[in-house]
C-alpha cells in the first residue's frame, strides 16, 4: 500500500529522535524550565531574525490556535477568517468553545485578500449598530493554506497594513510554515513571516516532529501570565523537555528547512506526474498537498493500492481528493505512484 | 417628530400597565412562584393549544436565545441559522460567549428553506471528517424573520420533518410573534406554531410589555433544571411577578392578538401609502416592518420631521430604510407621515 | 399570614411606579438611551458626591455580580470573596460559568476582613507554584452582607488599602445598600462607598423597584465596551427606560434612602420586640434582616400564621430563621406579629 | 546535585523509549486509530479486568481532568473535591474555566471521606434554596492523593456507594496510579480501582511516559462524542501513536507496575533514613512522596547539594518540603542523599 493520506502518519525525523533518545535520562526541570527548551527558542528567534520573539512551545494546532486566539482576543471580540480557515472548519468549535466567533469573510484559493479585510473593518465600524455586533479583535490566517496555496509578501504586507491601521493583530497559523518557505514559488522568507504577524506558530507535529508547535510572539506582546493561560487550557506539559528538544534539533543546522524541501521536491515529481498523465487539477497548489480531481471509479480502483484522502464531492461521477507528501516521503514511493498511475 | 424606528419605543400598553398598578402592593412568592405567573402560562397554554406546554418568562430576546439555545445543545454542538438570523448577527456573540458556534446557511427574504436544511445535515453526516466538525444540534429560525418575512405553515411542517428526521429541535425566535400571527396574509397560527415547534417563544417586549418573552416548551422537553441554569446566566427575576402579571393581562381575553393587529392595520396603511406614491420597496413584508429604498437627499431631508431605522446603504445614492409600527402606533401618526411623504 | 420572608414581596415604591406610568406612552430611544437614564446617572453622581462616576443599569443582581465580575477579570483571575458570599453559594455558579473561580477566605459575621485578606494576597504571592493557581483579580465583598452585618468606614478604607497595594478593585455588592446607609450604627455613606470601591452597586430590586440594579464605576475604569458585554450576557433591556426611570424616581428627593429608613425602622421595632420576649438571636445584626433561633415546635406553630425564611438548622431540635423587613413593610404588620409572639 | 524534586524529570522508560524508536517510520493513521493505540487498550482492559472498559489517551493531567469533568458535568452541576484537591488548587482555573464548580469539603491527610461526601449531598438535598445552588454532578479524588497517602478498598466502596446512591459519577485522577498500585500496605488494585470508579485515568507522565495518560471510563458510560471533545479542547493529538505506542509498552509484560515498585523501593529506603536520622515527617505517606519539615538553615544547607520541593511553611523556622522518587530514582542517589544527611 502506498501512502499519501497526509504529512503526520510517520513519527518523527531521524535526527529529532535521536536527540529525545540522548537526552532521555537527563533530569530537567519541568513545564518548560529546561536548558534545551531555552537553547531551541534562542534558535529560533535567529532563524526568525527576530531577537525579541517571546517562544512558547504547545503540542498540537487545534491547542495552539485556541490558546492563541482566546489569549489575544477581548471577550467581547472574535477573530476573522477566510471561510474555508481551519479554526472555522474542522477544530470542533474550539474557539466558540473559548467563547469567541470566528467571523468568516470570502476566501480565493483559500486566501484572505486585503482588500476583502478593509472592506468588512470599513462596513463593520460604520454600522450604526457595531456595539450589538461581535468586534474584530484579530485576523486569522494560515500559510500554507488548507489548499496548499501560499500569501506572497506582498499580500502578507497589505494584510498587516490593515491589521495595522485597526489596531488588531495578525496571527498566522503555521501548521505547514515549513512546506511554505520550501516552496520553490514563494518569496516570504521565515523572517518576514515574522515582521509581518504579529504572532504566528512554527508547525512540528506535521513537519518532522512526535508533536509540537512553536508559538512565536514577535512584537513584545505576549499576554498577560501566557504560561498560566496555557496551564488552564490542559495545555502546559510537564515534561516540556518532548518539545523543547524536538525543536532544538529542528532548528539545529536547518534541519526544519532541509527536511521541508523533501516534501516540496516529492511533491512537484508528483504534480508533474499527474500533469504528464492528464489529470485534473482541482486548484493549483505550490507547496505540499495535491488537489486531483478522479471520476469515482477511477478513484475506487486507486483506493485498492494507494491511500489518499477524500477532499469534497465535485459531482455526481466526479470527486476531489488529496495527496499529501512530507518530510517523511521517499521519491520511490511516487514514482511507484507514477507506475500505478 | 414623528416616530417609526422600531416597536419598542414606548412603555407597556395600558391593560398591561394596569394591571401592574392593582397588583403592586401583593405580596407574593418570588422567582416566578406567583400566582399570576401561574395563571399567565395557564393561558398560554390554552391560546397555543397545548396543554402540555412547559412555559418560562424570561426579560428580553437575547437573554432568551443564550438560555434555550446554551440549555438545549450538549457541548459538542452548534445551531443552525439562516445567516442573517439575529442570533448570529446583532446579539454580540452571546451564543459563542455560551461556547456554542452559530452555523450560517444561506437565507432567502431572510428565511432558511427545509431544502437547503437537508442538503447541509446530509452533507455533513456525508463528509468523513464530522467528527472533527461542530455537529449541528438545534435549528433556530425567527418569525417574522428580520426581515419581517413570515414562514407558511407548510414551510413550517416541512423544517419541522427534517429536524425531526436528524434528531434535533427546531426553535423559534417569536420577538415579533403576535405581529407574524396577526399579519393577513399568513396562515400560521398559534397552535402551528406549538405543533411545530420544539421550543418557541412570545415576544412580549415588542408586543406591549415592559419586558418579557415567554418560552415554551412544546414537547415535555424541558431542559433538566432549567430554573438553575437560567439563574446560572443570570437571568432569573427575583420578582417575576414583573413578567408573569404583564405576560397574564396580554393573554386576557386575546389582548396580545388584538393588539398586535394594531401594528399590521397600521403598517399596512404606510405600505399603501408608499405604493401609492412610488416609493420603491427593498423586500415584501407582510409584517410590521417596511424596508424602503432612499435616495439620499431624500432620505436627509426626512429625517428632519421622522424617526426611523437605517438598515443598509444600497448604493452610492440610495439606502435602505426602515419604518416600523407597533402595538402603540396611532393611525393619526401614519397619516401625518403620508402627509410629509 | 403574615409576611416577613424577604425584602422583594411587593412590587415597587408608588412614587417609582407613578413615573412608569406618567411617562408610558413617551416615545424614547431603547438601550438606555433616554432622557430618564440620564437623568437618573446624573443624580446617582451627586448622591454618590463622584462627578466621574460611569453608570448602567442592570435587571437582577445575579446579571449584575456575573457582568461585572467578568467584565473586569483578566481570564487567568479569580474572584475573592466570603466564604458566605453570594457569589459563591446562591448564584448557581454564574461566576463559574463565565469561566472564573470563586476564591472563598473565611468570614465573621459575613463579613471579610482586610487581615485575612493580605494574608491571603501574600501567602499567594510568596508561593512558588503561583504560576500554576488561579490568580486573585478583585475583591467582592457585600454591604450589608449575607447576614445582614455591616463594614465600618475604616474597615473599608482598609480593605480598599489592600486592594490598592495589590492592584486589584474593591467590588461591593449592594443589593440592599439603602438598608446598609440607612442603619442606625452605620457610619459609611453613599460618598464613602464610592470613594473606596472601584464599583459597586445600588440595589433597586431590593429597595423600591420592580427590577433593577445601578452599577458605579467610580474610578474612570469602566471596562472597554461595557456596553457589549452587557448585550453579550444578555443583560441589555431593549426599554432601559423601564430600569432608568425607576431610579431616576428613587434618586429623586432622596426617596431611596427615605424608604430605606422604613425597613429599618420597622426591623428595629421587630428586634425590639424579639428581645423583650427572650428570643435568641443567632447573631446582631443592624439592618432589615433578623435571624432568630426557633425551637422547632414552636417553629411550626408560627409559621400558621406568619411566613418567615429557613436559614439552617442549628441542632436537632433548634432552626435559625430570618425575618426580613422591607420599604415595604407595615407597623401594624409587625405589631400583629408583636402579638403573634 | 541530587535530583529528589519530582517524578516527571526523566524522559521515558528506555522499554518505552524503544518502543518509539522502532516504530517510528510506520506509517499509520492519526488520531489514535493506530494498531498500537488499539493493542494499548486491550492491554489496559484485561490489566483492569474491564473488558468493556472505553479508554481514551490524552497527554496531560490537567488536560485529561478538564475533558473528562467537562463532559460529564451538566451545565449547572460542579464537581466535589477535597479541598487539597489537584483540580481545585494548583490548575490555574481549567474546571472554572469550562464553566464548572470545583464544591470543596474538607479533607484528612488530603483524602475525603464517604461520611463528609455523604453529609454535604444530604445537607444539599435538604436545603430549600438548592435549586439556586451549583448541583454536585460528580466526586473527584485522587490516588496516590496531594500527599501521597492511598484510599483503602473499603473507603473506595464507601465513596462508591454514596455516589451510587446520589447518581452521581465517581472519578479517580490517577497520575501517580502506579506507585498507589505499588505501595506495600495497599489492598487497592487496578481492579479495584476499575470497579468502584465510574472513570478514571492511568497516569503515564509520572510513571515512565514522555506524556500521556489513559483514561478509562469503566460502566459503558463514555460521554457521547467524546473524541469531539477531545478535539474542542485541543486535546486531540494527530499523532496519536505517541501516547498509544507508549501506553503499549507500558502495559507489555507489566512494565508499569514493575517500574511503579522501583519508585516504592527507594522512597521505602529513604523514609527509613529520615527516620533513623530522626527527621520529623509531616505525614506519613506509603506512596513516592515524603513530606519532612525542615529547620530553615538546614534547609538551605540541603539544597546547596539537593533539589527537593518546598511544599508550605510550617512556622517561622521549619518548612514542610517534599522529596519524591519515581521509576528512575537510582538506589545509588538514596544513599548519595544518606550520605549527606
Amino acid at each position: 500500500m502506498l501512502y499519501f493520506e497526509n504529512d503526520y502518519s510517520e513519527g518523527a525525523h531521524e535526527k529529532v529522535l535521536a536527540r529525545l533518545v540522548e537526552t532521555n535520562m537527563e533530569q530537567l526541570s519541568g513545564y518548560g524550565m529546561d536548558p534545551y527548551s531555552e537553547s531551541a527558542k534562542e534558535k529560533i528567534r535567529r532563524a526568525c531574525d527576530c531577537p525579541e520573539a517571546d517562544i512558547y512551545f504547545l503540542a498540537g494546532g487545534t491547542q495552539t490556535n485556541q490558546c492563541v486566539i482566546s489569549s489575544m482576543l477581548n471577550p467581547y471580540e472574535g477573530v476573522i477568517a477566510a471561510e474555508s480557515g481551519h479554526i472555522g472548519t474542522h477544530e470542533a468549535g474550539a474557539i466558540e468553545n473559548s467563547g469567541h466567533k470566528v467571523i468568516t469573510l470570502p476566501q480565493e484559493n483559500g486566501k484572505l485578500s486585503a482588500e476583502t479585510l478593509a472592506d468588512y473593518l470599513s462596513s463593520f465600524y460604520g454600522d450604526e449598530n457595531h456595539e450589538h455586533m461581535v468586534y474584530p479583535g484579530m485576523v486569522y490566517i494560515s500559510h500554507p493554506t488548507e489548499y496548499g496555496t501560499l500569501y506572497t509578501k506582498g499580500e502578507l504586507a497589505e494584510l498587516s497594513d490593515v491589521c495595522s491601521e485597526y489596531g488588531i493583530p495578525l496571527y498566522l497559523d503555521g501548521a505547514r510554515l515549513g512546506y511554505g518557505i520550501a516552496a520553490k514559488e514563494t518569496d516570504v522568507t521565515l523572517p518576514d513571516v515574522a515582521e509581518y504577524c504579529d504572532v504566528f506558530y512554527i508547525g512540528g507535529t506535521k513537519v518532522g516532529a512526535l508533536c509540537g508547535e512553536a508559538v512565536v510572539f514577535t512584537k513584545e506582546n505576549t499576554p498577560l501570565h501566557f504560561v498560566t493561560r496555557i496551564k488552564q487550557r490542559g495545555a502546559l506539559l510537564a515534561k516540556g523537555r518532548l518539545t523543547g528538544i524536538q525543536f532544538d534539533a529542528l532548528f539545529t543546522e536547518g534541519l526544519y528547512f532541509e527536511i521541508s524541501r523533501n516534501a516540496i521536491k516529492t511533491a512537484d515529481r508528483l504534480k508533474d506526474i499527474f500533469r504528464e498523465k492528464g489529470y485534473e487539477f482541482y486548484l493549483d497548489s505550490p507547496t505540499n498537498q495535491i488537489f486531483i480531481v478522479l471520476e469515482n471509479s477511477q478513484m475506487e480502483r486507486l483506493r485498492e493500492k494507494v491511500i489518499f484522502s477524500f477532499w469534497e464531492k465535485k459531482d455526481d461521477t466526479h470527486t476531489v481528493v488529496r495527496f499529501a507528501t512530507s518530510w517523511a516521503t521517499k521519491m520511490e514511493d511516487v514514482e511507484n505512484l507514477a507506475a500505478l498511475l
